[in-house]
């Protein structure tokens, strides 16, 4: 996969769909931090939220990693876990579609 | 500092004065969380949350050190920073008091 070449065009498409994942998942992020806060029972479960604001940022940088050698690998994590669509995808090479699929359905076994 | 002795009556009162003091902290922490969330501007401020929540969870876990030989400086450090007063450490002796009261100029200056 790291011989892959992207053109420009195919640069933009992924770019925007990293970005659409990104905002979509961070406005989840702050919905559900919205949430514990606003369910918390006890001012120490500041410390609950905390940890896993401290996991879900580690696995967010971890995800949106834009280098163009794992980009096929976080576009099939993206699409498995619903942050974008194979429609965010349209005018990527059919190579790269199909190599993004068998990674979205490996993580999603 | 190393060698004072506590009576079982001072360990009650330095517990009860730790537990007051962490209590009214993680109160304002969680008030101060709450605000944070509540006046967000964007979804990618939980990062700065997390930021401040992290600081600040450093900060608690290196002050509230119930260790008899460093509860002087700790005592002095919650005094200094407002979470307890001179009352709450009523009953420890004159010496303790002294230190306590030293501690918390140094940390004041």
């Amino acid at each position: 996969m790291e011989n892959l070449a992207w053109s420009k065009k195919e640069k933009q498409i992924t770019r925007q769909a990293f970005n659409k994942a990104y905002e979509k998942e961070t406005k989840y992020l702050y919905n559900r931090t919205k949430e514990m806060v606003s369910t918390s029972k006890s001012p120490e479960d500041i410390w609950e939220l905390h940890d896993f604001l401290t996991e879900k940022r580690k696995e967010v940088d971890n995800k949106y990693d834009y280098r163009y050698s794992v980009l096929i690998f976080a576009l099939g994590r993206l699409i498995s876990e619903g942050w974008i669509t194979k429609d965010d995808l349209k005018g990527l090479g059919q190579e790269k579609i199909n190599k993004i699929e068998q990674v979205a359905k490996f993580y999603r076994e």
